[in-house]
């Protein structure tokens, strides 16, 4: 592999061709205050997010979009990010090829400039964006209100579904096209950043599901001192979520793969009552299917009703890394 | 361990009380346009940049310092900083409690805001800081002039002797106390903001010296298209450096080392001859050290001049990690 220098001019640098990184002749970036800003941070590390074997191009685009997924949630504008990449120094430069093609057509897709970074070797892969989003003086806060029914964009599950359908040793057996469907979900999210910032001024509470629906609800229902109730037979499936279900039952709790694994980067967001009519009036013609799942009242947690109108719980709320 | 949340609740939460967080309520924090910003970020990864036995207090300082030291490099003042950990789970609690209490000390002296962060298992320590700083609107550049010489802030060279004295093979035999001072320069850089908020209006190329004098000045004379030539006999070094000198020429190229192997965090910077008067005149009180160390002219790269005035070359110029 070519050294540290050479890698950076050759394929960072054409991707941070902007004013605020200098084309990375200084130690830092320059930010102007031409608007104020978000500002997030996410990592991915190989054996804990991804494993070796993946798409260098795909792995670029998720560390991207699961930042903008962050920016969505608060209703902001793609800016820019730096990028930290630890990686093994046998590392073919092919593999920084192909991440550095994906960083740029995502670049390109979401408006985005590359500002800055660091570089180094390491024993496993690393990587960890930190991301820039302009936002207005109005922004989606975190904090809802008892009189607000829940929603959340597109369909939960897919991603979910589609890290079980990747495993080399699951034993579901189904089509390659649907495999490939799901397998897509959980790589290539798509960041709400639209959805989010149409819901300024509507939303009081906005957050992106990264954790799984009930662990990042819990979030609004702590931070709001509130309790949110939700429907299971409300919750959106795609089609091909509805046609594998049975498969799925026999070996694993469907409805807990759902709704507590994450990584779905939909929004999950509350709405006053009295702001959705016309919210919906003037978004009907969004293509993004928006659902509402429930509601807020007084009290604390997270209630999750079943079909026959009982409330149910699953062994393990969310991810968590300890 | 207790889990990803609680751990979150105890130890960072109580490091982020400030409104740009929100209390780590939203996916992102908030940063209202009052100033322009500079923004960095820089990484620490187990077996790289240091190894398992660092005390945690330490490794959370140097973290923070290392992302310090390019605030200082672009003249700015700290604002505050997001904090990526990948920590292994098996990692004792008193570890974290440690290490956050190495970031609440270094909070507290440098005027820091944590902002946020992510937080995820992993099979080795993995530690990234973005770090945002304020700037005035004009602010240090990396483009130098051919009339203008060339400057390093403190001493060189520390802390590499620290980092050889801090190894369990070295065969280096010296009192207890003179190693704890160069281990010490080394695990505990101190960032020259002072300095490069002074360099405003006076300085036109400034770089901290992460990656060994040599190469951060040859950075320098690639943006300049400069040739930068530095004397040997004009190199400031610590009395205790002077001291061990020939016990390390034994094993090792002295010279190499000190300006080669980084790390110093030091200042380099070019000051245009014209400027250099009225600047010494209005710091003459400053406490740290500044040594003119040679001058930029017409040409490329960097020329080292020897004590009997013989061009040198190094081997190995500044650490590359491929």
């Amino acid at each position: 592999m070519t050294n540290e220098k050479n890698l950076i001019k050759k394929y960072f640098l054409p991707l941070s061709k902007n004013l605020e990184s200098q084309n990375l002749s200084n130690d830092a970036a320059i930010i102007k205050k031409s608007s104020d800003f978000v500002v997030t941070s996410d990592m991915m590390i190989e054996e804990v997010h991804f494993d070796s074997a993946i798409n260098p191009k795909n792995l670029a685009k998720k560390i991207l979009r699961v930042n903008l997924s962050d920016l969505a949630s608060m209703g902001s504008s793609p800016y820019g990010y730096l990028l930290n990449i630890g990686m093994p120094n046998n590392l073919k430069e092919k593999w920084i090829n192909d991440f550095c093609l994906g960083l740029s057509q995502d670049q390109k897709k979401y408006d985005l400039k590359l500002f800055g970074g660091d570089l180094s070797s390491s024993s496993k892969i690393f990587l960890s964006v930190t991301m820039l989003g302009k936002i207005k003086k109005k922004f989606l806060k975190s904090k809802s209100t008892a009189n607000s029914d829940i929603f959340v964009t597109g369909n939960l599950g897919d991603s979910a579904l589609g890290y079980i359908l990747n495993q080399k040793k699951n034993h579901i057996k189904l089509e390659k096209q649907i495999v490939n469907y799901f397998v897509k979900k959980h790589l290539l999210p798509s960041p709400r950043l639209d959805i989010g910032r149409r819901l300024i001024g509507y939303s009081n509470a906005c957050r992106d599901i990264s954790d799984g629906l009930i662990k990042d609800l819990e979030d609004i229902c702590d931070n709001s001192n509130l309790k949110a109730t939700i429907f299971l037979n409300q919750i959106p499936l795609s089609r091909n979520a509805k046609k594998i279900k049975q498969d799925i039952e026999k070996n694993t709790n469907f409805w807990e793969l759902v709704l507590c694994f994450g990584e779905d980067y939909e929004l999950v967001f509350s709405m006053d009552k009295k702001k959705q009519n016309i919210f919906f009036e003037q978004n009907k013609k969004l293509k993004t299917k928006i659902t509402k799942i429930g509601f807020f009242s007084e009290g604390s947690g997270v209630e999750i009703i079943d079909n026959k109108k009982n409330p149910i719980s699953f062994q393990k709320i969310g991810f968590s890394h300890f």
